[in-house]
């Protein structure tokens, strides 16, 4: 039988809820796929560093490297441990280590899901480059403390980087709708942004057959609240993606819906799977939770493992439920209910 | 009578329709105060540039310094004149120049607007910081056109930029319900965030009575669209504040309903006012343009000039038109006819 090898780190707070829920339906649709997912499970997380004083053991990257994926419930926000240590000790590692340039994030209603909007026929894929950009880490400070302090961050983009971005986001486009969105901000950022517009344009001509939009961030990010309908796929620097996919989360009724990929398109290294919802510390362990972004990003999973017929169920499970109205609503359902719910739909 | 000098700019397309209309407005709403506004009209804008190489004479910051106030339509969009020559010929260097360096734009919904989300219970003031940190400029590139290429874009905040800016909030704050949400990036952004967090804390010492809360950028974009109603007067970086006011627009309706100010709390240079929206160039002149957030930027304007009975009167006004249902329908209302109800509204 065909098995996946698959690194889970449930991590921190609600990450080992939905962790623990998402893995039970996995292995559901992977049993009713006839294909096996073999987990092997990490205790990296905000304990681990207050134990070990690393999130991770220093080979922790090579460990993960010989899985097929990995998959992440949610680390950080302990109180104890500062984000500085969390993520810069687990995600962001994890993320750059394995060239998971393309952060993917479905947006779209699921049915029977409110969302804070009127309108709801949208449909959108976010592709955020993950691994350079605003979030590079470069910069610094002087005269700490003084009046005259002075603190700058340097964006790096390289044209390597928001190539292959873009073209991963062409390729998707021309598997949907054929639309793509370029983000930029090249009115008031004249050196990195104007540069992304130079990229997108040359990259275009590979693909005629896909009809390119040009936004600035901020028109876009009014207009995913205006007229979501209007986009399909957005390709973001880190920065903006980020701030694009959370908007994308707060109009499919939040982050209990919001799913995301790290995806490493060549293969080279493992991608890795995870909700975008953080640990949720003041809700942790309360078996309430919803689910439904974590087991989502596990169909997710399974699509790019080349599970796609499973990966279809799945979606079509969650679908299924929240359509009679069972995790829709926030506090309603208990994280059991829903996963029970899910598991019976795909049976 | 007490007189203003008001420097006029309506620079191009909608910007000149609409402020037609807020000046007709102004003027009806002086008299009724007994004070006069004497208005300077200067016709810079793209089709100046056209004609003479520049958005403005070389004397052009100096030749505003002595006005009481700057009010602006819209300048930029045009086909032949690139942004960077609009917007950094003529925009940018006022609000830099004049160190305009609160950018004041208030998020509610007028009365019988019907906004994009369900909730409509939001009273936001968005303060965006209008002079440093990501739109500083500072940047460049190497290897360019090669596959090596890299380009960088350094965001500076200085101690004083962002010690100002807070402390305008907390006043603002102060002056309403005392809440005041600091945005930052901080996880991410490691150099210019963490120090904008710290100037916050200390800043906050002073203002013991004004409960402050820290989020990420991400987190409150998502916040503006889910729970608005949780949040009242928000401080943001110059990129942040961008990027929030236009969601603020688009909870608010649109951009037909967003006015803005540039302060410079000092008053050691004029103050700018106006709408957020461009110029529109697809329904330029065709007396089509919504004025009401013209309008109320040249509320804010009379606000600014200590007539603040004056303004609440434009106010009531706009309210009183927008609760009977006229300008609350893109596209239904003509620019005359709004401008027409207002005035009458006034009177
Ligand atoms: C936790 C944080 C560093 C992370 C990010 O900004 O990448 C998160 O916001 C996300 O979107 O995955
Ligand atoms: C036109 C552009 C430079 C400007 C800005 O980003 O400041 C606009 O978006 C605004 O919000 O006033």
């Amino acid at each position: 039988m065909k098995t996946y090898n698959i690194a889970l780190i449930p991590g921190d707070g609600i990450g080992k809820d939905v962790t623990g829920a998402a893995w039970q339906v996995m292995q559901a649709a992977a049993k009713r796929g006839g294909f096996a997912l073999d987990g092997t499970r990490f205790p990296w997380s905000c304990a681990y560093y207050l134990e070990t004083g690393a999130m991770m053991p220093p080979d922790g990257i090579e460990t993960l490297r010989k899985f097929d994926a990995i998959y992440l419930g949610a680390v950080g926000w302990s109180a104890e441990v500062p984000d500085s240590v969390s993520l810069h000790g687990l995600l962001l590692p994890i993320r750059k280590g394995f060239t998971q340039y393309a952060n993917i994030r479905p947006h779209r209603l699921l049915p029977g899901v409110q969302g804070p909007l009127r309108s709801d026929g949208f449909d959108i894929l976010c592709i955020r480059e993950n691994t350079e950009g605003e979030y590079s880490g470069a910069g610094g400070r002087i005269h700490s403390g003084t009046a005259n302090e002075v603190a700058v961050e340097t964006a790096i983009f390289t044209r390597a980087g928001v190539e292959r971005i873009l073209r991963f986001g062409f390729e998707q486009a021309r598997a949907r709708r054929k639309k793509l969105a370029s983000v930029t901000k090249s009115n008031a950022q004249k050196h990195s942004m104007v540069f992304w517009d130079e990229v997108t344009r040359e990259v275009a001509k590979d693909y005629a057959d896909v009809e390119v939009s040009h936004y600035h961030i901020d028109a876009i990010a009014a207009r995913m609240v205006l007229a979501p309908e209007s986009l399909d796929v957005i390709v973001a620097s880190n920065l903006f993606g980020d701030i694009l996919t959370d908007i994308g989360a707060a109009i499919q009724g939040g982050l209990g819906y919001a799913a995301s990929a790290n995806i490493n398109p060549d293969r080279s290294a493992p991608s890795m799977f995870e909700p975008v919802h953080g640990s949720a510390p003041d809700i942790a362990h309360l078996g309430v939770a919803n689910p439904i972004a974590a087991i989502w990003s596990g169909a997710m999973m399974l699509e790019h493992l080349g599970e796609g017929h499973a990966a279809a169920e799945v979606m079509s499970a969650i679908e299924s439920i929240t359509a009679r109205g069972i995790g829709t609503i926030a506090g309603k359902d208990r994280t059991e209910t829903i996963t029970q719910a899910v598991l019976a739909a795909l049976s």
